[in-house]
C-alpha cells in the first residue's frame, strides 16, 4: 500500500436537491422528498482526498451532518494504515464508543453518519490500492452475528467472474417514478376503455399510457428503448388505483418481463397480505417493504402467506444493521435482500450481509437511486458476484436515472446493465460546483428557493 | 381542559454531568458515561411551561439537541388543544414526516428527540388537567402493531388500585454501582478467605465486602438499611470476576432476596447462554440485555436455553420502538419488559407497550436511573398498575440514587418503594442552577473541566 500519510481534515456538507418540486422519487410514505446527502471529504497531509456520503431526503440532513462532526474525532489524526490495519477495531471504535453508542446503537442517524465517514475511508483506501479477500473479512465486525456466520465461514474464495462483468456488466432494473399520488383525472378512463384503446391503437396508447403513468415520460420511453426488462412500480396508497396501474403496466410490458412492487412500509401485517393478494394477478416477483422495516416476524408472516402466490418479499433499504438482516434471514422473512450502501455501516457491514445472504441462499438485489446510491452500490454487487455468489438468477441491482450528472465518475449503464466502474475509488466524489450550488441553506439553489418561499 | 394558549417557544439544552470522573454508572459496554440530557422547555404565550428531556451518556448529546431543533417546527405555533385533540395524528406528524422519517424511522437519535419533545408536551398537558383512559388510547399510534394489539383490545378498564399505591408505593429495586471494571487488587482475596471471614466476622466483613464490591459504599449500606430486597449487578466483562462477585453478593443478601444480572449487550448469542449458565448457581431472576438489543430471535434462543435454569431474560432500555417490543413479545423472547421513558416515543408509545405486555402476560419492570429516568417512569409504572395490570407479582421498577437533587420534584422513595408523585406535571423540570452550571460546553462545571483537560 502507498504510504499516504495522516488524515488531517474532515469536512461535511449538507447538500440537497429540490426534487420535491417535481415530486421525483416520492412514494406512499415519503411524499415530498428533497434528495440530499451528508457529503464527507477527508484529506491527508499529503493532499490526497477520500469522498464519502450518506443519502437522506431533505429535512434532518443537518442532524446527520451534526453526527458526522461528532464522529470526526475518531478519524482525524489517524493514518490510513492505522485504520485499515485494524479495520474491524476501527469500525467498532465508531459504532461502539462508550458514550456515542447510546444514541444508536448502530442504527438511525449515527449509523448513517458512520456510513458516510467510512465510505470516505473506503474511497481513500480504494484510491491507494487493491485488497485481498482476507483483508476484506478482517473489516467485518462479527459481534452479534456469530450464531449465523462465523469468520471461518466468511473466508470464501473468489469466483473469478471478472471477465464476464467487464464485458456484459451486472443486470439492473429500473424504478419508475410513477407515484401512487397521481392526479385523479388520470383514472377517469375505465379499464375497458383503456384495454379497448390498447387493442385499437397500440402504439399511440402505448406512448400515451406511459405519459400518464410515468411522471417522467422520457425516462420510461428511454428505458424501454434501451432494453430494460425489469420494472418496479410504487403501490400502497389506494388499492383501486394500484390495481388499475398494475394491470396496465403488466399489459404494456407483456407476460415475460419482470414486474416488482414497492409499498414503502405503508401497511400493517394483515393489510399487506390482503392488499398484495389483490395485486397477485399482475404477477409481481416481489413486494418490497410491505410493512415496518423493523418487523422481522411480520415479514415472515407475509412471506409465508404470499409464497403460494409465487410472490416474494423484499426489504432492506431501511434495515439498519447486520443484526436485523441476520434475523430476516434466520426467520425466512425475506426472499430478496436489498442492501443499502449508506444505511449500513459502509462496506464493512455490507460485506457481512452479503456473506450471510450467500449462506442462507437468498439473492441480493441492492437498493439504489437516491443521490449516489447507484454509484456506491455497484461496487458491492460486483464484489458479490465476483467473489461471493457467482450467480445471476433472480439477481439485479436497482437503477434510477436521476442526479448522476453531479458526480465526477457517474455510473455507466449499457443495455440495462451496470458496467464496472473504471476510475479508482468508491465513485462518490461530487462535482465541486454541484456541492456549492446545492448546499443547504446557503447555496444559490436554496437561497433562491427560500427567498421565494412564503413566510 | 384549561385554555392555555399557543406554544410559542421551544428551547433545548445540552446538559451533562461529568459522572465518568467517578466511573458512576459504567458497565461492560459503556465504560465512561457522562450522564446527560437533552433538556427541552416549551412555553405558551400565556407563560405556562412544559419540561421534557431524553437521557444520553455524554458525547452525541449535541446530535440529539440538533434533532430536537429539527422537530421544533412541528410544535411551535400549535395550541395544546390542537395537539392533544388529535394526539395520534400529532405523534405521527413527528415520527412519520415524509423527509425526517428517513433518518429513523422511529429509532435512534430522532426517536430520542421525539421522546424529549413529547415528554415536554405531556408535562404541559399534565399540568393543565387530568386524562381519561379513552383519551389515552387515542394517543397511541397503532401502525404496525395491529397484528398484536387492536385499539378495541386496548380500551381496558381502570383497576382502581390508587389507594394502595398512595399508601405503600410501587416496589423498586436498586442497581448497585459495582462495575465489572473493579481494580484487580480487589480480587486478590480468594473466595475461601472471604467466606471464612464472612463466617467469623460477619458484621465487619459485611461492611468491608460491601465497601469492596460497591464503588459507592454509602449507597449500598444505605440501601440495605433502608429495606431494599432486590439487587441488580453488572456482569459481562470477565467470567471469573463475575462468578466471584455474584457468589459473594448472593452470600451477603441471603437466599431469599432477589438478584438480577445485567450484561449490557456484551455477548453474542451462544456466549450469553454459556456465560449465564455458569452464573446460574447464584440464582438470578433475570439476565438483562444479554446480546444486541435488536436481536429478537437471539433473545428467544437465550430465553429458551435459560428457562430450565429458572432464569428469565429482560431487555428494553435500548429497544427502540413498539414494533420491536411487539416482536419480543410474539417470539416469547423476553420474560421481563423494561420500558424506557426516553427511548420510546414518550407516553404515547410506552402506553402501547404496556398494553401489549399486558395482553401477552409479561411483567413490566421499567428501566430507570440515568438522569431523570426515575422521575419520568414512575408515572408510567403507576399507570400500569392502576389502569392495566393490577398485579405486583415479579414486578418492580429500577431505582438508582443518583442526580435526583437536580430536579424540582425528585422521586420519593420510602421503604424501597416509589411513592406516587404529588406535584402536577411529568416531574422532569430541573433546577435552573443545575441546568446553567452543567450546560455543555459553556457551563461552569464543563468550562473548568475542559480548561484542565490535556490538549
Amino acid at each position: 500500500m502507498l504510504q499516504i500519510g495522516k488524515i488531517v481534515k474532515l469536512t461535511v456538507k449538507d447538500v440537497r436537491f429540490p426534487t420535491s418540486l417535481g415530486q421525483h422519487g416520492s412514494d406512499a410514505m415519503h411524499t415530498d422528498p428533497d434528495y440530499s446527502v451528508a457529503y464527507v471529504v477527508i484529506e491527508t497531509d499529503g493532499g490526497m482526498k477520500g469522498y464519502g456520503l450518506t443519502f437522506t431526503v431533505g429535512r434532518g440532513t443537518e442532524v446527520v451532518v451534526c453526527a458526522v462532526k461528532a464522529l470526526s474525532g475518531f478519524v482525524v489524526g489517524k493514518t490510513l494504515e492505522e485504520i485499515v490495519g485494524d479495520f474491524r477495531g476501527f469500525y467498532r471504535l465508531l459504532t461502539s464508543d462508550g458514550q456515542m453508542r447510546w444514541i444508536g446503537p448502530e442504527k438511525g442517524v449515527i449509523q448513517l453518519a458512520t456510513a458516510a465517514v467510512l465510505n470516505a475511508v473506503w474511497d481513500l483506501w480504494a484510491r491507494a490500492e487493491g485488497k485481498s479477500p482476507e483483508q476484506l473479512v478482517s473489516c467485518i465486525d462479527f459481534r452479534y452475528i456469530t450464531d449465523a456466520l462465523t469468520e471461518q465461514e466468511a473466508l470464501v474464495k473468489g469466483k473469478k467472474n471478472r471477465e464476464q462483468m467487464l464485458k456484459e456488466g451486472y443486470p439492473a432494473y429500473t424504478t419508475s417514478f410513477s407515484t401512487p399520488h397521481l392526479p385523479p383525472w388520470l383514472w377517469s378512463y375505465t379499464d375497458t376503455i383503456l384495454v379497448g384503446l390498447w387493442v385499437k391503437h397500440m402504439t399511440i396508447v402505448f406512448i400515451q399510457c406511459l405519459a400518464l403513468l410515468c411522471v417522467h415520460v422520457k425516462l420510461c420511453t428511454d428505458a424501454l428503448a434501451s432494453g430494460w426488462s425489469r420494472f418496479k412500480v410504487k403501490v400502497g396508497a389506494e388499492l383501486e388505483d394500484d390495481e388499475r396501474r398494475c394491470r396496465l403496466i403488466r399489459q404494456m410490458i407483456g407476460p415475460d418481463k419482470t414486474l416488482m412492487m414497492d409499498a414503502n412500509q405503508r401497511w400493517d401485517v394483515g393489510e399487506a397480505i390482503s392488499w398484495v393478494t389483490s395485486l397477485a394477478p399482475f404477477r409481481p416477483l416481489w413486494i418490497e417493504e410491505p410493512t415496518s422495516p423493523d418487523d422481522i416476524l411480520g415479514h415472515a408472516t407475509i412471506s409465508k402467506a404470499l409464497a403460494p402466490l409465487g410472490i416474494g418479499v423484499a426489504s432492506g433499504e431501511q434495515c439498519h444493521n447486520r443484526v436485523m438482516f441476520k434475523q430476516f434471514l434466520q426467520a425466512s422473512a425475506l426472499q430478496f435482500v436489498q442492501i443499502d450502501s449508506c444505511r449500513l455501516g459502509s462496506v464493512n457491514e455490507n460485506l457481512s450481509v452479503l456473506l450471510m445472504a450467500h449462506k442462507f441462499q437468498v439473492p441480493v438485489c441492492p437498493h439504489a437511486g437516491g443521490v449516489g446510491l447507484c454509484e456506491l452500490v455497484q461496487h458491492l454487487i460486483l464484489f458479490d458476484y465476483i467473489s461471493v455468489s457467482a450467480d445471476l438468477n433472480n439477481r439485479m441491482c436497482e437503477y434510477v436515472d436521476h442526479l448522476h450528472e453531479h458526480f465526477t465518475s457517474p455510473v455507466v449503464i449499457r443495455n440495462a446493465h451496470y458496467l464496472p466502474p473504471k476510475d479508482p475509488g468508491y465513485s462518490c466524489e461530487m462535482l465541486e460546483s454541484s456541492v456549492e450550488t446545492h448546499q443547504f441553506p446557503g447555496g444559490v439553489v436554496w437561497a433562491n428557493l427560500l427567498a421565494k418561499a412564503p413566510e
